[in-house]
């Protein structure tokens, strides 16, 4: 289970590249496979759409079985919204671990990732949330939502919307709202370290105002998060 | 200022080894510098001890002033309790934006290094806090630790215990049990990635039976988090 950065090899660790020029076959949604096209050249590829994880799964682990060396390929860190939880559920439901053996390689995250674009947001406590509530019903994410806010996290969202999930992050923000300032500096991040990279820093009032897909993540400071020069900063607290 | 990731250079991205080798000067605590010794080989060292960050960031800056290319090391994440933040600020309170061309590397951070060796402890929402009480008041880290938990987050601990600071761990462990089971599944990662690394699978009851110190992460689970075969994994609720 190899995560493969946040977009170009640049950002790949070289375990991960060894696990993939070392793979048979490499399993994975299509778009990601894309990115690491030029290392996994001539290899047999299992790519299926992003909503049928399920099944990708099963048939990397069915290789695996038959003595493949298989990569089951994650953006960012397999572990992370990723690929890795999946594969480790289906082999200990299926009793396979005695026929599998597993290695878990991870990654950049998106957030480090984004976070490092947008500066140092990242440098006090935070909360990763998904907002996609495909497979975690809304009350809990709402309820995350307004304990991250009133704990004063930072908060990081992953999956914030997409052409059909586009309610989700409005009321996000409604809830940060209730316990974060309108001007808390909010950084948008899209194509991280891919073509069409796009990076944004505005506040939880004008955050809207900026188009959201699924390839966007959305970082909302804590009360110390500050706009330096063009970066956006929470301090940790240093005296100088 | 350059992420090196948890510990070998196996997980150092390529774009943060080309910043390392192209580097004139290269600044950071000791104990990272020497995981990657046969890198910086040669080069000027500015190395000072841990409590000394704002002095080597200072000492960095100035080299940087002088036209040198400095890198300014982090292990994991520059971005995460690294120096990151702490360099932009020194740089935006002494009006250096124009003077000093800055780039941040992502690097993999601990959290997701130590989850990889666990199995797949962060598959859902989580937490990332310090115990460190140096630059945050430790009423801060209790209202966080007790909104985490109820919120049913998966924790994350970073510098969970040093040989001064053993009280605090005790407490986080009390605060989390207010909302979480006893039997809630624990990772403790110790080195992840480096010489004398250590795995050890508990829960919350048990978790400090085991030694924790500056080198040691700490992943508690939610109610959801089991024990899998060997491994740790927090499911996302996929229909299986
Ligand atoms: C299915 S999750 C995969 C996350 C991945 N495993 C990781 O660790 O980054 C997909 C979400 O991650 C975020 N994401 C992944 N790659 C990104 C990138 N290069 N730039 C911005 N966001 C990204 C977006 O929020 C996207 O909707
Ligand atoms: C000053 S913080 C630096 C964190 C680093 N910037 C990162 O992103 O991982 C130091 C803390 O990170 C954690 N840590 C860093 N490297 C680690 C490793 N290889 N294994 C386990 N924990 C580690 C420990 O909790 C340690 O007390």
């Amino acid at each position: 289970m190899v995560g493969t950065g946040p977009g170009s090899i640049e950002h790949l660790s070289p375990r991960a590249l060894k696990a993939l020029q070392e793979a048979d076959v490499i399993a994975g949604y299509k778009t990601y496979i894309e990115l690491i096209a030029p290392i996994v050249e001539g290899k047999e590829i299992i790519s299926t759409g992003m909503t049928r994880e399920v099944e990708r799964c099963r048939a990397a682990i069915q290789r695996a079985r038959g003595g493949q060396k298989v990569a089951l390929v994650s953006s960012g860190d397999p572990g992370v919204y990723g690929m890795a939880g999946l594969a480790l559920e289906i082999l200990h439901r299926e009793n396979l671990f005695d026929q599998v053996e597993v290695e878990i390689i991870p990654g950049i995250t998106s957030a480090t990732a984004a976070a490092a674009l947008l500066g140092a947001p990242l440098m006090h406590d935070f909360v990763v949330m998904s907002l996609s509530d495909l497979l975690t019903p809304w009350e809990v994410i709402e309820k995350r939502l307004a304990l991250a806010a009133q704990g004063d996290f930072v908060v990081v969202l992953y999956n914030p919307a997409s052409h059909k999930r586009t309610s989700q992050i409005r009321r996000a923000r409604e809830l940060l709202l209730q316990h974060k300032k309108a001007s808390t500096p909010v950084g948008i991040v899209r194509k991280a370290y891919r073509d069409g990279e796009e990076v944004v820093i505005t506040d939880l009032e004008h955050m809207l105002d900026h188009p959201l897909d699924m390839f966007s993540i959305v970082i909302i400071g804590n009360n110390q998060t500050q706009r330096m020069g063009n970066f956006l900063v929470t301090p940790r607290g240093y005296a100088l």
